[in-house]
């Protein structure tokens, strides 16, 4: 059944969360008295859209439906969430709340996007405190895992734990704060960094671009995948953690920074910064950089993906609970009908798949049909326990023809025939489609092997019968147009 | 002519800068007391050679020689850079300078890897002071590019200009602050997040894990491509980084962070640090842990070299730079020998190129024969500039033969044949090796197109003279074996 969500607040924030459950497949209800809010949302969900569809590997659902509403009472009706994000003002916040216990289903978490508010601040004096909690995104939402979620003892056990699970569906991460704290987490170290930050540009030791520089040649890149304390639990080495404590712990009173003091905030350090940024950035748009941003996150994560590490991991575990939704079977029994082509993709192109005219590139098309394959590999047996026992395919032969090209965001499905599987042998043949389009075809010869002499081998006795199974309910379609072509030859 | 660094202490600093010079090209002379020391480097090394020579897309020229010296005089023989990374005390660090100015060549660099001390501390008395400059680099030292150069009014232009030049020669970047200061400018930053932290798991508000989730779920992501300000500047929106400032610059003074106390260093902080990284990563060895980094830093920077940006356009710049040392032409004139296949690829296979058992992936020869492809069309001058003025090739069909295996880390060639190039069609057959060993064969046949419409049409004359040439010359050598074969025909 379709969620529905509202999204008190637009703007950078509001519009990210809206983006991530729309895109979720749940429906989302604004209310922002902003007569801007509707261009500032749309412009939000048209970068969402540009890419986290294709974050992951497997679609996600029909994208939910928005609408926008004149007041809180009727953006508020029916919803399983509500996502406070108004300026961070405690009166402002205060009255939405006020409004809230009035009308919101009793059922509903309210999550705020505070970074500045403790939990306490939000539920102080309302009826339905229980039900508020607050949980600070970051932007941009809609591609960011990380969300605080800060509980107060007013909470219910209810409460959090529909939070987290809630959290978790549209494929974010819940940091759950043991208690609450000014700033939260993230902010705090954000606020340290950038405190010092100010010193050193104000003190004239470097620009805001050779800041940027020393944070992404250097540590930004290790923090990107491990944090802060397993990085340094590696430079300790294997004396351990204990070690490294040793040989830092002392430097913490030594005059490294000048956190001790707050550098004046005016309209010179204003200047200073401000002055700096443009120089460093100012040939891009924010629209750009943001693009730019994306583009990049999307790239790491998914090179973090392909490790099932971090972020990635994050992902992975979001794309494996949305196979089944997404038609793809995973063994024999899910395959729906066996005398048909069997569906074995079912995604997004995703911006790293893509040249700089957004259009596919020519090895993600491999990169997709070899994704196929590993999935009929499982549907027959063929899987991660099978192959760590010592046996797997292998592809010996490619034919692939380009038919028609596709973009960065659009969704594709590969349908693939088993055309001969006897023996060591396995034929097959994939179709590439978006909607009714053929884009591409690949066909491909494969041989079993025993992974430990390298060599070709019969595969178990259960896979060969499964994949035997397929091949003789496939052999009643027609041959496929294109089959056993070579290149050069007339068609 | 190969040039050649010293290296005065091992260990990780030291051996991460022996990889980074032997792995482009140096030759390494390394001097260290510790009787582990060439175990030491060795495991560095070997990190080394499995991540760095992947990371770029071009060979990294042969390695250079690594040998172990009993003195300082001896290991500084003929030296065009010495590179200190002696223990954090300066009695030692001056010690090593004393000794250096017997013995060091006039023109050399002296670098020193200190983090705690400032350069006029290391030039202090030393007759060839103005050698003397820190480079503080990052573990690991061959894979982070960012190297802090710190330098005083001692140092000569000439040998400020001679160590940046010879930092991006070893595929670095130099950060030149513009001032000494405790700490230059990365541990600065570190320490400030690392100090809060500390009070955070102290306080009980978050343990170690949560808080490197809360690190690399969020900003850490953001960090390692665009650092600290221009994030900022993008948070800021279209009404820019002043915006940004007036909404943020007054939080500076409110308490959002203990920054302005330390927490008392003792054994019960220690414990509790060390007892929740052991509970976060005790399950990994102090070697995977590294692996792990690398393996997740090598894919992330590749992605960022996708996108031209941050680390990874660094890396295409190194990349760029050597591809005529590496033997690739970039236009006509540049092939040696058009008579005989063309050079279109030297590289080693990249650790994000392959699966868990270190094999080169399936789709990855198509990634690699079609970055071939490209190089021919470069070539035969359908570059970047024609490209955008209106026509490129597309593939049209593509066939694959797997004959033999690769993995991570091996270096790979692929040399190019064009077996017919007339009209609007280019036909192209690749040989991958490694050494002599015949890895895949690839068949390509590609259509001219023109952008705007996307059907083909005719190259630009030159184009089609350029490739009819290399045609000709190449249809004297005997047809290649497996040329125009069909999945399942017999051979």
């Amino acid at each position: 059944m379709t969620k529905t969500a509202a999204v008190l607040g637009g703007g950078v924030i509001g519009g990210g969360w809206a983006a991530r459950f729309l895109l979720n497949g749940w429906d989302v209800r604004v209310f922002d008295p902003d007569p801007e809010a509707e261009r500032k949302i749309s412009d939000v969900l048209a970068n969402a859209r540009r890419s986290l569809p294709g974050l992951g590997n497997v679609a996600l659902p029909p994208e939910g439906a928005l609408t926008f509403h004149a007041t809180i009472e009727a953006a508020v009706q029916g919803v399983d969430w509500v996502q406070e994000s108004v300026p961070e003002r405690l009166d402002l916040k205060q009255k939405v709340y006020g409004e809230l216990q009035a009308h919101v289903p009793p059922g509903a978490v309210i999550g705020s996007s505070t970074s500045g508010y403790k939990p306490s601040q939000l539920q102080d004096g309302f009826t339905n405190a229980a039900q508020i909690v607050v949980a600070h995104p970051f932007n941009p939402v809609y591609l960011m895992p990380l969300v605080e979620v800060v509980t107060t003892d007013v909470n219910t056990p209810e409460v959090i734990a529909k939070a987290k699970e809630i959290i978790s569906a549209i494929g974010m991460y819940s940091l759950h704060l043991k208690k609450e704290i000014d700033a939260h987490v993230a902010d705090r170290l954000l606020e340290a960094v950038w405190r010092e930050a100010l010193w050193l540009v104000k003190d004239g030791i470097a620009t805001t671009e050779e800041l940027d520089n020393a944070i992404r040649y250097g540590f930004g890149i290790r923090w990107a995948q491990m944090g802060l304390f397993e990085t340094y639990r590696i430079a300790g080495g294997e004396a351990g953690m204990k070690h490294f404590l040793a040989q830092f712990g002392p430097c913490l009173s030594w005059p490294w920074t000048k956190l001790m003091d707050v550098p004046e905030y005016n309209d010179a350090l204003v200047d200073l910064i401000a002055g700096q940024s443009d120089a460093q950035s100012g040939q891009h748009s924010i629209r750009e950089l943001e693009r730019i941003r994306d583009d990049n996150l999307v790239g790491m994560m998914r090179a973090l993906g392909a490790n099932d590490w971090g972020a990635g991991a994050l992902q992975n575990a979001h794309d494996a609970a949305r196979m089944s939704e997404a038609g793809l079977a995973r063994s024999l029994d899910e395959v729906a009908d066996i005398s048909q082509p069997i569906l074995t993709q079912s995604r997004v192109v995703p911006l790293d798949w893509t040249d700089y005219n957004g259009h596919m590139t020519e090895s993600r098309y491999l990169d997709a049909f070899a994704q196929s394959t590993d999935r009929l590999m499982e549907i027959i047996g063929c899987d991660a326990e099978y192959i760590a026992s010592g046996g797997s395919y292998f592809t010996a032969e490619t034919h692939i023809r380009h038919i028609d090209e596709v973009h960065a965001g659009d969704p594709i499905q590969v349908k693939t025939r088993v055309i001969m599987g006897a023996g060591k042998k396995m034929h097959l043949w994939h179709e590439m489609y978006e909607g009714e389009r053929l884009l591409a075809t690949a066909e491909h010869m494969l041989l079993h092997v025993d992974l430990k002499t390298r060599r070709s081998a019969p595969p178990a006795a259960q896979i060969e019968a499964n994949l035997t199974r397929i091949a003789e309910a496939h052999a009643a379609l027609p041959a496929p147009e294109g089959l056993g072509r070579a290149i050069g030859a007339p068609r």
